[in-house]
């Protein structure tokens, strides 16, 4: 099978790491160029040991007019804001692109509004959110996707056939979620210093986390409604997963199982969505290392509320795992080439 | 200054631990005789190293005709029904005493509900649920006190100041709650061993956990209005420490400084809340080892909610710290003696 | 290309799980029975969610009548003492096997000092001890691998060189070793509660853990020294991973860089070895759900001792990827089939 | 009772915060005066919330000009180099202090050859080595005392009375040394970013920690004999504790038992040194957050070895309860004023 040339730009954070992780055994990838900028020079096992001997690769610096004219397919790893640039870049060169980061999934106003000027508004029509399970089509046929933000893919995934089978009020949602520190990415801060974060939790940004805005978004944009929510995000001690627990209004009478059917209904040809049976909840512990995404659900009759749970991977299928099913459609190759990893327990 | 004699029902667990902990230094009091049933023979420093060379006794088997004569006061820390017959023995004998299981907690109809047959139902108008900040008063006359559970204490405290001064509509309250892992008890089970447990979190028993009908009796009573609510406990591997985060509908506009005086304002006198400034949400951390019940809020304008954090220990607020608290009340002292003691960081 | 019918008998443990992650993608390898004892009836995903739509086989219990005639190849994670008798029936039936317990590991004698009497005395000289590292050549021929203990592991592979080379003192070595939670199994007990292994570490079985006969013996028979050691375990508050620091006297002078070249050369072809440059020791986060074993060193010059640092992720090079790695020899199949996925980091 | 003014220099590290934590609640002690030069106009609360409503002081920046003259004794929490010419100035105030860094804890030679030219080699003379257990006649009678490191406390204690009695070798001695994360202090270091931390561990330093010539001189000038060892310290996923192995070469035949009498001879009237019996090793957990160090050993018979196992709370016997311990010495002050807390468990 011919490979294809990908660069990472941004290699050397937890989502590059994980890109690696992913795309080292990918049958259909070779990894050829990767960007660190504070790091430039260094072979990648000097930041990232666990890749000894398996990637014998040089860390560049982030310039454009250093990417190699022969890559085929780039993923960006970046900051927002440096994000938007390098992806004009490519664009312009003909080099698709995944996005792991934020500029390319909010429309010209809500972006404006919630992170300022955007670098480069031409592009964000270009761009499609990458949501597979919601709208593979549009990736397929697009050169720059947007990868999620890791709460909105497991805020989005349990609402969305929601809020598109109109069984819930879209204006009364709930998001209560928990995510492991990874999410806050690799770089030295006293907030995710060991002992700041081990031991305890607590609640952030209540009502004014920028992944709030991306879930509303791409929500009304799917179902057609204007959807209003409320959306609390918590910080676990502990490396990876998110865990979203998820309060809505039925706007019927039903029961657990006949919601647990719509799920296995609306996510029946998706490999990594699992649903799981009456009674049982999902865990973090069970999609930790892998692209699934698990759901359970219990409705409380007497009230006509349903608690969806959502556990994902933050740095799978809340970034990396994503990103590379993403570029799988993106090339045409089978969506799970490569994620075929089972979780890693315990 | 005379000592009264204490005895421990249920020493060896974490809430006897700690209950040993917040004792051992408390000026009024002597431990005089503590039971652990599985270890009875063994001295406490074999079941309980940190004791060593601290507090010299012997453990006893959990036996009424054995317990001496001359105590003056009794913690209960044992399963539910076995609490029961244990608390009416020493009623009869005139001990006063504090429960720090469920068998008190409930009316007669809810207990049945949730637990099945009251094993002495008579006692149950003698008990007063003991959370001080509420019923002080009931708690300086009564003989029988019912320490809250510990989601409860982290769900009532701050819940009561909003539903007294009718703030916010009483039924349609979410509560997510989030607790360390110590809250599940000492004693073998896989389904806390630590791989089981560590690095991942979980929802269970949704709609269906045994506190949840206290958290809607105690709030009933205490605001005189039919509370309904929703309750989603949640595991985090951590040892100690619940975080609650509690969603309620406003009943009319209000910012979050308001929010916040109507907090300051119903606690002002209590020693162990604490309230937060605007912008400020509470850790766990800042609890850990204490009998602090911190509490931080945020309104939604436009939504008409409130999202209000509230932080515990819940080895201490939760249990054996919120017992000693009574127990002071019970028997005249100052209510905080024993319990000056800051929380652990980090 | 033809597929083995594979068995894993205790198939609901942490090395069970282990086995089914490394064997469930194994292009050589079909999963055809599996066995736990305590879930038997139940589906794999039951208990082991992690396998939901992944791997859809039925738990059975263990009766040797009932191992279907086709298996080609077994893994028994028993404990010991059960594990020989049913070594023996596949032993007779034909079937290779690969036992990740104790009871092939220790010569008649040495067995029976630290087990008690041996179940089958007549099969100890059938199997060979599986690392390949040091015996690939007998391996290859035999019939029954005894998988080597997660320690004996860690601390002959940095030692066998040494002591083959006659580097250094073969009677004055001490290995302090420090292991992950999952090496105590998946069992209710008490002392590995989270509460009571969580934030805190201490030694056990200092001088008599077993795993150091087997020590001892393998590098005995290795080396042709008679080896003198002490060994003591430490257990860790993290799930995964033993890092062994590896006390030698060295017999000449040399300094870190003349010994890094001893491992460098004596583990050149090993795909699964590596060695960390100068000053550099390494972690074991480096090796984290990989089959990899990571050795680092320093000499200290004026006393003539080195330390010698190897990390393994327990559950891989020490029980199931090593497992899997000697089924692949055993059958002629690509040594690091199904094995080659990097470590997870974080 | 009168109370002496206290100013701690450095009050917003974990050091700080454990000083704090132990002197608000100290009979003799009125907190008085605090500096955390990069939260200089802040209250301390604002940057260690646990202290909200319990000390509510504003932090001072670090001037020796602004420290108050009415200040009766300091603790200075500072990093090397500044603390030295801090002391002096509080020297020549006549204020008494305890330096919990580096700068006085070894000879003028040994603090060049490790840590470069020392600011003030005057006072090198004046200051005394604060380990109570050992010199506590000298401690009474100065008025600079340096607080040991938290690896040297843990390795002195075990290995001080097996050298004055010369009981061992003195040139063979190993000290594994185990830490949590909380001794690297409170900064912004990606080293010890949650995720590059928890869930592995690794050695560091190895020979080359600056606490191995404190170790080495502290233990060669109270036992008169030329002290020889190795060094090796690990970081361990854990906030607090530190647990010191030491292997040990006894020079005469002796077992456990007889070992052990020699601790509890030497430290009978010792207050925070508890021995623990036969077969019984101590745990990290037994010690958190308290002013113990708990020491255990085996002898290995035919080896002529011993393994001692040492456990403190870095932050506290290690530390901040080591230091107020050492102001209680030097005020006259009962030594245990102020310490009598039990360990937190869980």
């Amino acid at each position: 099978m011919t490979k294809i040339k990908v660069a990472i730009l941004g290699a050397s954070g937890y989502t590059g790491s994980e890109l690696l992780r992913f795309l080292v055994n990918h049958p259909r990838v070779e990894l050829s160029y990767l960007t660190a900028d504070r790091s430039a020079g260094k072979k990648l096992h000097e930041v990232l040991p666990v890749f000894k001997d398996i990637i014998d690769i040089k860390l560049h610096p982030l310039e454009t007019g250093k990417i190699p004219d022969n890559i085929d397919f780039a993923f960006t790893a970046l900051p927002h804001g440096t994000s938007a640039n390098i992806v004009k870049y490519l664009y312009e060169k003909g080099i698709k692109v995944v996005d792991l980061g934020a500029d390319f999934r909010l429309s010209y106003k809500v972006y404006k509004e919630w992170y300022g000027q955007h670098p480069c508004p031409e592009l964000i029509d270009k761009a499609v959110y990458g949501l597979p399970e919601l709208s593979r089509a549009k990736i397929k046929k697009t050169r720059i996707v947007a990868n999620p933000g890791c709460y909105p893919e497991s805020s989005i995934l349990p609402l969305a056939p929601l809020l598109k089978n109109e069984i819930i009020k879209s204006n009364t949602i709930i998001i209560d979620s928990k995510s492991g520190v990874s999410g806050a990415g690799r770089s030295a801060d006293l907030a995710f210093n060991f002992c700041e974060v081990n031991e305890g939790l607590k609640a952030y940004k209540i009502g004014e986390h920028r992944h709030m805005p991306e879930i509303i978004e791409v929500l009304s944009d799917f179902s057609g409604k204007k959807v209003a929510l409320n959306f609390t995000p918590h910080l676990i001690p502990m490396d990876r997963g998110i865990l979203s627990t998820v309060y809505v209004d039925l706007k019927k009478k039903m029961n657990t199982n006949e919601l647990l059917s719509v799920y296995n209904k609306f996510y029946k040809k998706e490999k990594f969505i699992r649903i799981m049976p009456e009674n049982v909840y999902p865990s973090t512990h069970q999609v930790r290392g892998s692209n699934f995404c698990d759901i359970g659900c219990k409705v409380i009759l007497q009230q006509k509320k349903a608690i969806i749970i959502s556990v994902i991977d933050n740095l799978v299928k809340g970034a990396s795992g994503q990103a590379v099913q993403n570029m799988n459609i993106m090339m045409g190759f089978p969506e799970d080439t490569g994620l075929n990893i089972p979780p890693v327990f315990p």
